[in-house]
């Protein structure tokens, strides 16, 4: 009953699945790891099978199943080659670079007839953002009318350009408020700080909730995600995201930590049972590839209205039946 | 040295006023109650002097200053019958009905030549704003970029129209943001919930910083007003309004107040002791006159683009010299 | 109506009672300072009356009523002073520096046949001690078995003996205690760190309650009081003292005080406006000559216990008539 | 390298020991369950095999680790048995019902010469203590003088007599006290409320800190553990249990647990898994024999300290160096 496992990549994700797999993760070997450098792909591998050619180890017969932590421009590529392969995969997101890619990982699937893709939006396995979904699902705070979101970074990446805050960073709201209130997005706007960071994003739903995001990329003083549901009776939050006070040198409180590893190292392990499981007994698990999708879509246009700075109404495909 | 003052008015903020005066406020003496209802009025005043007509209270000899909280509608002409007395003035926010109105007072004030009017927009006086002003003013944040408000009230009153949202509530996170911020609004949107609660209402100011405001007349829980100031290097905002902690039946935590009063007994309660003492050695404290008239005038332009839900440019008079 | 009030001492409480008195009493005029340093009591004086003489303040006829903030040791004989010239007292604590001396406070004030003195325990004013007590004898909690009490201080002045720590911090956990339970305490018994600080000392009333208190001289953080009141239906304890909250360099908090003042500066503001209304409209209020007496004979057995380490039935006097 | 796991007993932790093998613990397999009651065993067991008798299990050769969760009387027994059959074990605390017998589980493993037994005082993998620890071992909070726990249930179940709040509850303070201060108890002293509940129990360790434990069985509200550990820079405390907090019907906080197997569902995990790792790859992990030894030890001497009320010199055996 154990299933054979092998992740392509190996920074820091991939790391951290080959990680989860061989130490908190029940019923999974991992079997296999690929990475284009040889050489760091034995080191990494240990007793399992070393590879440098992605397709190789999809094809492998001992993988039977398969976590893509390439760089993102790959996600679409090799999924497709999972999909073809008849094996179930946890990509990491985004699914694709352009909602076009992505859209054709969906009809791939459709026509392979079933569900094999799982994207690593790996929120929906946050402790707090699954007690936040049962709380308004269990009915605690009435009807949703509003959700404040907010996600900051301490300090963004060299290589990142205005849009990623969107494309790579806003794409977890993106999911995450689709999820939380089983509602689809239908109009963005943008409002932008003086050097366009930080954001603070508005949607809309089909259900006339109000989705506010802010986005700040360089927030210095830590990793901080934050989000509060407002209903009709109430509201759920999350709680500081810490297990200790500290007092010391005049102060009373917790850290920060640096970046988001940290902050949901928790939902990245449930989220690897989950899916393992999924992988033997079923059904499907996590975020969708029509879920990829419309994040990388809505991201899209996102980055459209932050030119334009006007409501926009979002212009999206239509589900296929596989994923209702 | 101590200052004769009279109240007009004798509802909830009138009798608190009276309150305030006779059991917390220094070098002030209660001279004067009116109140239509002349046994109100001398129910009210104990052995000061009781007015049923304001005018004649105003002109009394032993009133040296009034304290306005009669009828909205009754502001504006009270305040203009203190500016042509030449007694200082506290009167309860909103200084008018409508701005064009507020803008009379302000002229008024601007042609008697020296400030005597302060607008009850108390939240200035609130410990937790104080704080989060000093934190920002003392560099311990960085220049602010964005300003999260949350106005909540348990349950809008029956005679609340929609409007109400803005003119009545509202007005105080448009006082306040301007106040915090040291800046000026120049853009206002409005995005709506299903039946026109909640409102999220974003503004810009003329440093290119987004304030952003939630104002939820029926949140059903309680009334909660919070704020958070981002900075580019840090955040500062409220703590949770309460003295303890209680865990009871399963439950650990604080209560909520149903209305204001208690959430801002302080901050009432420093400003007449500020106003009191500018009375009598100056110079003047809390909202202006055309602080009063921004208020107002923003709210209207506020309640205009509610209909329109587009960004609008705020159109607004030019700051007289007096207020510089 | 304006009750003239006299201040002896101006040092830091000294001081502090001056600028209350001006400036955030209601019906409180300062009359006179005393200092034996004349130049420091006209500079504080003002327009008020200076004097070196202590004894002459408390006898000069505008003098309707005294504050007592001079040094420790001269608390007992000027109380003695007012309680002759039939003048309410506000004396700060300790009423007397041993519990003798205190006792004949409490007997000259009862040979006087009316209560004049009001000890200045102004933790019994504080809100949120306030607020406990209220939880506590509304019902709240029910019946209360325990009490846990800290009191740290950042660092022990130089001049701290050991059993200062009891004599000059603790009494104000005992007189709080006895408040909070209306409870009397019968044993006592402490525990000693290396280096004799912290203590932790543990209580326990006539009604079988446990009072535990940590008393941390050095404790190296900051000023931090905290009491969790523990009941058979539930728990009421101290929010954490602050209006705001902070994200900065990696931190999520609040800043502590590096000594009492900020922490009780409500509390020394609500004891004053009490104290003074009660002057003048009665009845007395806050820690009377008895409770005082208790807070320092206590202290001094504790002393004692802290010798033996064992666990030591306290000797009382019996409480007079005029205190029940 | 999967380790085969035999679970002995199938109530509440033996359950959940079942479940943490199937559904999170990687590199286990569970291959057999014993319950007296052969269709409970069987139901449990799924397709792993069914044993009604625990020493057919211990002996079977698919066993290669046995996880102990049957009733307490049978701890000591069954453990003496794994280590007759040289297998790892982990065993629900208490290890005996006696210091006696405990001993005889301590010797037995000495004369087998090496570490087979753990005791599942799983507070030591719980996130919070863990981080406790990790501050006071890196020095955040300088050298440590004083521990403050709080132990509370919501209800004492019938069953329960006065010694079984220290025999059942307060040995897991005796565990995690030793273990988050890296010292031994020297001294226990017990104060009792009316009822004998809640019992204050203070012990002193070998190292002069303090250790303060309120032990309440039926505190009414919830399931409720906490520690604060005191050092001479700092303090560092567990925050509050929740990854929400939710506004309602005037009310803000968060739900308690009504027992402990939610606020320890983590710890539970992490000890699995730790313990499977460590059967494999070793170290040994956990709490020892010996450290189970002295739970228990102390636990009977409070029990007799509690009678008497005295400050009491506890006496321990001399740990053999197997456990150094």
């Amino acid at each position: 009953m154990t299933l054979g496992v092998g992740v392509i990549g190996t920074g820091v994700m991939g790391a951290e699945h080959v990680r989860l797999l061989r130490e908190e993760t029940a019923g999974a070997a991992l079997v296999a790891v690929c990475d284009a450098d040889a050489a760091r792909a034995t080191a990494v591998a240990g007793d399992a099978a070393a590879f440098t050619d992605p397709l190789a180890l999809i094809a492998d017969d001992g993988v039977q199943a398969v976590v893509i932590a390439s760089p993102d421009a790959t996600h679409a590529g090799l999924t497709l080659a999972c999909i073809a392969a008849g094996k179930p995969v946890l990509c990491e997101k985004p699914l694709a670079p352009s909602a076009d890619e992505a859209l054709r990982v969906v009809e791939a699937e459709v026509a392979a007839g079933r569900r094999l893709v799982t994207v690593g939006y790996m929120r929906r396995f946050d402790p707090a953002y699954a007690a936040m979904k049962q709380a308004l699902d269990g009915g605690a705070i009435g009807a949703a009318v509003l959700l404040h979101n907010i996600h900051r970074n301490a300090a963004a990446p060299d290589w990142f350009t205005g849009a990623m805050a969107v494309t790579n960073s806003f794409v977890h709201e993106i999911d995450i408020s689709r999820w939380l209130l089983s509602a689809e997005m239908t109009t963005v706007q943008v409002h932008a700080a003086p050097g366009g960071d930080p954001l603070l994003i508005t949607m809309e739903t089909d259900a006339g909730q109000i989705v506010s995001t802010e986005v700040f990329m360089n927030a210095a003083y830590g990793y901080h995600v934050h989000a509060q549901l407002v209903g009709r009776d109430g509201t759920v939050e999350m709680a500081p995201p810490t297990t200790t006070l500290t007092n010391r040198a005049l102060h009373h409180g917790h850290q920060w930590p640096e970046n988001w590893v940290p902050r949901f190292r928790d939902a990245y392990r449930i989220q690897m049972n989950a899916w393992v499981r999924s992988c033997t007994v079923g059904p499907p698990v996590g975020a969708s590839a029509w879920d990829g999708y419309l994040a990388t879509a809505i991201a899209e246009q996102v980055v459209a209205a932050l030119a334009t700075g006007a409501r926009t109404a979002l212009s999206l495909a239509t589900p296929p039946d596989l994923y209702r």
